[in-house]
């Protein structure tokens, strides 16, 4: 690889060691992302607290019906009996998320295999006003997939066939069950590329990811599903259907529906087909990590890797000192390239993804582009993968930081998003606010951490301690939410609201906003079965 | 430029006559889109019909006050006189579109320069009772932009700033009213392109654009409006703001409901102001022409294309002989690099565009992909242009089919998108059923004529005549719209739907589909002020 050449060349005359050394060592078994591996390293007593418990001014409506037998056996008329679960052991993943902090209390699964299936289960939780909880994969992050009280709950995970894929236009049509990696492999075997891809790929469901408007590490290039989706099949709350499967580019006719349902977490409606346009998947890739002295820095190379690398950069993903501390301490089969012996992690590291079709024409405009890095003391340091297995060796030292912080005791965790110039003073103003008030000094903060997504205006602050503190987490909220507030920021940049953050949603969004938001809900879904308790503040 | 010298030397190699020779000549001038040149060509009489006249299913609604002289007072107790016009002849070319097809009976046109005055504007209307119509450039396709009786026109054209530019995001915010060419050089300047473009852009404003949800020359490329509008500001029908003018590239609060207003056409609100992200301005552009045997061909060129060419594809047009054979005839001062002498016009004629970072790399992409176009027999011939010049008068090639159309006779237009497959067999289903019913024995139709952006499955099927003929146009349609829903078709693929098409909706949307849209339409307008008698069928 030429590009890598150079910057090793470059490097090594500028630094004592030759940092192709870091590759030496065996291959680091590499975590994709292990915030989602199925077994969470968050620890949680065997009989955690239900979500109930945890938000007491959640009551549950008593506008809906509490579930009985003649409704199990309505259910069972037209449903497999493997597809009606019951058993409270086979019902608990249901109820309770991935990180164990959301449990919810539902007696019955439903998994329907067809969307005539949605539709007979929900017209009849409408007619009885029976509530409900639409789920994919279930590997959402605010609490939005799991029932809050006694929600049926919806699986989608039967639903998983593929429809149609035109391999002219590369729209790609398939059931809303089916899971995020097991569509881009179909895709790949074909020369396609799903134009999402986040961490939980392997659980995932590209229904779930369209409800949740997941953003993920393809978005800089590819864009936002509001772009991507071509069309949409949903079941909505009265049992009808929704049919805008269009496979076509372009339609102008009529308000544009279907994106309502983009990001509305199951609360309008259950998706049940997904149509999306597949770019071609690219030929080539490479992978760079660089150390750079200040955020300036970062930003001044973000703005030359969209002049410089333009249409190939498919990702630009940066992280804090606090940050590459954490995962060289408590993540060991990940090795920061810049922190051999006793070197100090960098104030920021900065990795950069190409993706394009031409290989050599590639890794000549990274390579040029690296170079001119180096020769204006933009960057410090850096290094270029050299095979797959060290691509994915260096983007492990990005995604291992969520697997640091939660090693490393309890995390305050933001999702936020503002415009890029004022990114990291949300973590500088952080820092600074809790060492007034003598946190890190008396022990009960230990860091403060920004990493995220920069091409998209992306930041994840996380706060880490010994342990839960009311104190500082009283410190942190609502301040940080109003600061967001004042820049404009969003409260939530690609996580969604969930249970989680819908009473906190008039930080980001204004009242005449959050009226419509409800008239809207009151529209599709009048007797409010769809997914409660979550998305919107009460009124 | 390799790429031309390579292509140029294939195609010497295989015909008699040396390509480069159509460019021998002087430059030709350049047409970017005759079809919107201020003076249309297409012949009216100086009295032309009323679009009511010409609708006269649609009545004057009563439920709306006619404006009276306490009315106007009013407005220009705010306003300035220069932005109350009521002079007739001052009033007329707001009441008439560029194709002098619709003409509207307004009085009185507004033109405010800031949002309050258009909340004020608004306020007042929806509590008069006062019907409005809101336009922009004023160059739209389907009578959406003007008046149908006396609805007071709201144009925006005075607010006309640009607000913001973020260099490091790209995120562009700026007035409604400012002119798509104007926003478009601002961003030049500054390293940056407008994601949309079409030849309408030195009249067509940005929120007119974002209006009518425009698709436009870069859509292949950059996605589609719904994908790059980071945020609106919106006056509702109660003169109240919607107030969403966000620069972040990732917000998951709440149902976006900003896309509403995307391709609403003025029926929920009124655009003033627009934020959108703004890529970075490509360094290198390359335009190749290609003629094709097959519209099989065509389609595997375009696969090719988007394979070979990757990320650096940004257009692929399309046109069959007929469109050739008609700009050859009518509009002299274009040529048709395959069309010297006597030849005949190829089956089909594509253009391909290419935008990149580094020319180099772009030539030798573009390059390779002819090359293996040429070895594998899917072209016959082939053109590179050497310039800019010649860039722009390749386009014209394919920018001039409709003014050739338009001098050619009258012309049945219609703008429509279906799965690509089956994109061309619209036109030759057309031209079977006219000839099997003698039409173009009896010289009452000349030809159908196919051509668009085939990237986008958009197709433009013309059907020309000496005149306008009643029984050729009932052999026409409803027939095209039948056929259209038939294949899941769109009636409407990047035009809209305004007073033209209103009616036909339900050809491409389902009942249940409108029957929301219209609770959607009273949810935000319950007095229907907003653009009355056009977009939604009557109930």
């Amino acid at each position: 690889m030429r590009a890598a050449q150079a910057l090793r060349a470059l490097c090594i005359s500028r630094l004592p060691r030759p940092v192709s050394d870091i590759f030496t060592s065996k291959p680091t078994s590499y975590l994709r992302a292990p915030h989602f591996q199925t077994t969470p390293y968050s620890t949680s007593s065997p009989q955690q607290k239900l979500a109930a418990d945890m938000h007491p001014h959640i009551k549950r409506s008593t506008a809906f019906k509490s579930l009985d037998d003649a409704d199990i056996n309505h259910f069972k008329s037209f449903l497999e009996p493997s597809q009606v679960i019951t058993d409270q052991s086979e019902v608990q993943p249901y109820n309770t998320d991935w990180m164990k902090k959301y449990r919810g209390q539902t007696v019955v699964v439903l998994r329907p295999k067809t969307t005539e299936e949605v539709q007979k289960i929900v017209r009849y939780c409408n007619e009885k006003k029976l509530a409900v909880c639409p789920q994919g994969g279930n590997t959402g992050l605010v609490g939005g997939s799991v029932p809050v009280f006694d929600e049926v709950v919806i699986s989608l995970t039967l639903m998983n066939q593929v429809r149609s894929l035109d391999e002219v236009s590369g729209a790609f049509v398939a059931d809303a069950g089916l899971v995020l990696e097991t569509a881009d492999n179909y895709l790949a075997e074909r020369g396609f590329i799903f134009p999402l891809d986040l961490g939980a790929k392997g659980t995932a469901t590209i229904g779930g990811n369209v409800a949740t408007n997941a953003g993920g590490l393809r978005l800089l290039r590819y864009g936002s599903l509001h772009g991507t989706v071509l069309g949409l099949e949903v079941v909505l709350p009265d049992g009808t259907l929704f049919s805008n499967l269009s496979t076509l580019r372009k339609d102008n006719t009529g308000y544009d529906l279907k994106q309502l349902f983009i990001g509305a977490e199951g609360t309008l409606g259950i998706i049940t087909g997904v149509s999306i346009m597949a770019p071609r998947r690219p030929n080539a890739v490479n992978v760079a990590v660089l150390a750079l002295d200040s955020f300036e820095l970062v930003q001044e190379s973000f703005a030359r890797a969209k002049r410089d690398l333009g249409e190939i950069l498919s990702a630009f993903e940066f992280w804090d000192q606090a940050a590459a501390e954490v995962v060289h301490k408590y993540v060991s089969h990940v090795k920061n390239p810049f922190m051999e012996g006793d070197r100090p992690a960098p104030a920021f590291g900065v990795l950069i993804e190409t993706s394009g079709s031409v290989k050599e024409h590639d890794d000549e405009k990274l390579s040029r582009f690296l170079e001119s890095l180096m020769e204006d003391s933009i960057v410090t340091d850096g290094v270029v993968a050299d095979s797959e297995t060290q691509a994915k060796a260096l983007w492990g030292v990005r995604e291992s930081i969520t697997e640091g912080l939660s090693r490393a005791g309890a995390a305050y965790k933001y999702d936020i998003s503002m415009p890029v110039p004022k990114l990291y003073s949300a973590v500088e103003d952080m820092r600074e606010r809790l060492a007034s008030k003598g946190f890190f000094e008396q022990g009960r903060v230990a860091r403060v951490v920004g990493f995220g997504h920069l091409g998209d205006g992306n930041l994840h602050l996380n706060i880490g301690g010994p342990q839960y503190d009311k104190e500082v987490a009283e410190a942190i909220e609502p301040y940080v939410f109003q600061w967001l507030k004042e820049l404009d920021g969003s409260i939530s940049a690609e996580h969604g609201l969930g249970l989680h953050k819908a009473e906190h949603l008039h930080y980001s969004k204004p009242d005449r906003m959050i009226s419509i938001m409800k008239q809207i809900k009151d529209l599709f879904d009048p007797n409010g079965i769809m997914n409660p308790y979550k998305y919107l503040p009460k009124s």
